[in-house]
């Protein structure tokens, strides 16, 4: 409990020092000064990516699809992604004018991490949309479905999804996912778009038959099999994406379409989804929320579509991007 | 995937670099060289705890009922204790050493937090003793039944337990808890045990109208609201408690016995339980398992008992000590 008092003391430490430096430092930029109150992830529209470095992951923002190095940029901003959204808008406004003016590194030769290589919580949404509810046999649920993956499930645009030897019935799940900024307890569902950093394109990757037919019912061991939560490739500003209610998400296994459907058909909206959780647990800058899958995945068809070694699954969301992984066996 | 297979090689890299330290430097200290290769955590029989320091939460060693900082009696060890499990035996016999030289703070003084605060997983088994499988009206499990709770929910001996104001039923359940010292994927059950660092007295707390009656049938929810995750004083190192399988394990609401059992009615053992969950996940070092309660809960006494403001409640098990934390309303 004492070390849980403790963050928010020092986060709130270091968004002052922030601020204060910015006021002695950043005359030459072209940002507003006293800010600290407007309201949170305004006027930003930028795209971060993480990526590898010898030195640990890096964060980066992207311009004209080139990487920035912001702690290069900028050696006020904290190499962390997960460290900025902690220190808030006033950084993440700061982030935006490094990428704009930093020197750029050409993308091909940089491997993405996740954009948040290591949240504390990594929370799913089941059943979340209508249309998917139906096709599992279930009726829309009058609260939210919640679970979680393990944090070593976390895995790259581009990193190959190991179908495990252990499972028989690996299936794709198309989700949207949620980056909290900033985190908090009974947050409400209308302060909840204060508290979101952005949005990724995600893939919940499901072993079916751990998920569903061990004892006691849990799904936790059938989600989080080692590199089942890839996201990415960016997190988008959420002011960038406006509306996370109405985008378009769709799947796509080695061509062919099999989710096609749009977030209006979320069952509870993503501040719904964040009021709801945030009843329970105090969510930190960094965690992210899968909000939960369409229509199409491979359990509900007949016959059934599972996964296979050589497969390419694809996620796109409207205004996100592209989420890429090859599947493989494991070896 | 990337990240993950730089953290092997860091902690690998870590370890060499204390172990070639030690060779240089540890020349007037009464250990082994050349023990790199022995069998891991032998021959240390120390009691850690992690307390609350102005900088942060900081690693001691207990020595007759006082405090020593590892990292003060012996620079070279590290702050964190999650850290030092990661650097492997040779640190952890180093440690004892530290533990043996250094000065001792009056415990009195010191503000515990949890052995690990901030592990990266909390997984937890349901349904692991036969006779609580059977009070809760079902039949032993054909497999381990895993859940778990997010980080949020850890907590120390001596915080108090905030009843939820969402919830009604808040449940006590005793438990042995496992921390993992070298992580893996694939742990067989007979290298298990020299994957384990220790063992902690541990409180699942649980508000069972969130576990047990939401859709979806998911426990995680109702098992982890800030705080339910209580585990410590100690963390007990696995040689000082031998067989993981022979303990008494009770749990005590102001001063009466409720729980009394010992983990000899365990349906999956310590070592089976840990070959079972890395079969999924890839365990680190601090990754904690809470292993199952025995009979006796609060839900299943008629009529039912449930935690309310006022009380006081322990948790004792043989050989690792008493876990007390007091219960409080929600302000």
């Amino acid at each position: 409990m004492e070390r849980r008092r403790a963050g928010p003391r020092l986060l709130e430490l270091a968004r002052v020092i922030v601020y204060r430096v910015r006021q002695i430092d950043c005359a030459g930029f072209a940002i507003e000064t006293g800010s600290k109150e407007t309201t949170a992830w305004e006027n930003r529209n930028v795209r971060f990516v993480t990526y590898r470095s010898p030195s640990g992951p890096r964060a980066a923002g992207v311009r004209n699809g080139r990487y920035v190095d912001l702690n290069q940029a900028d050696p006020q901003l904290p190499v962390s992604l997960k460290e900025l959204l902690a220190l808030g808008d006033a950084s993440l406004q700061r982030a935006a004018q490094a990428i704009a003016k930093g020197s750029a590194m050409e993308s091909a030769n940089v491997k993405l991490l996740a954009p948040i290589p290591d949240p504390q919580k990594v929370l799913c949404i089941g059943l979340n949309y209508a249309d998917h509810a139906r096709e599992s046999g279930q009726q829309p649920p009058p609260e939210p479905v919640v679970f979680n993956k393990f944090i070593t499930a976390v895995s790259a645009h581009g990193d190959p999804i190991v179908l495990p030897r252990v499972s028989k019935e690996v299936d794709y799940e198309a989700e949207l996912v949620v980056v909290m900024g900033r985190g908090g307890r009974y947050i409400s569902e209308a302060d909840a778009p204060r508290h979101i950093a952005g949005y990724c394109v995600g893939h919940d990757v499901s072993a079916r038959d751990w998920q569903l037919r061990k004892p006691g019912g849990q799904w936790l061991l059938g989600k989080s099999f080692d590199g089942f939560a890839p996201f990415g490739p960016d997190l988008v500003t959420a002011d960038e994406v406006g509306d996370p209610g109405k985008l378009r998400i769709q799947f796509r296994l080695n061509g062919e379409t099999l989710q096609n459907s749009t977030t209006e058909q979320l069952i509870f909206s993503v501040p719904q989804l964040v009021a709801y959780v945030s009843q329970v647990c105090t969510l930190v800058p960094g965690d992210v929320i899968f909000t939960g899958t369409p229509p199409g995945v491979g359990a509900a068809r007949k016959p059934p579509i599972f996964l296979k070694p050589g497969d390419v699954a694809e996620v796109e969301i409207e205004k996100l991007g592209i989420l890429r992984n090859p599947v493989v066996a494991e070896t």
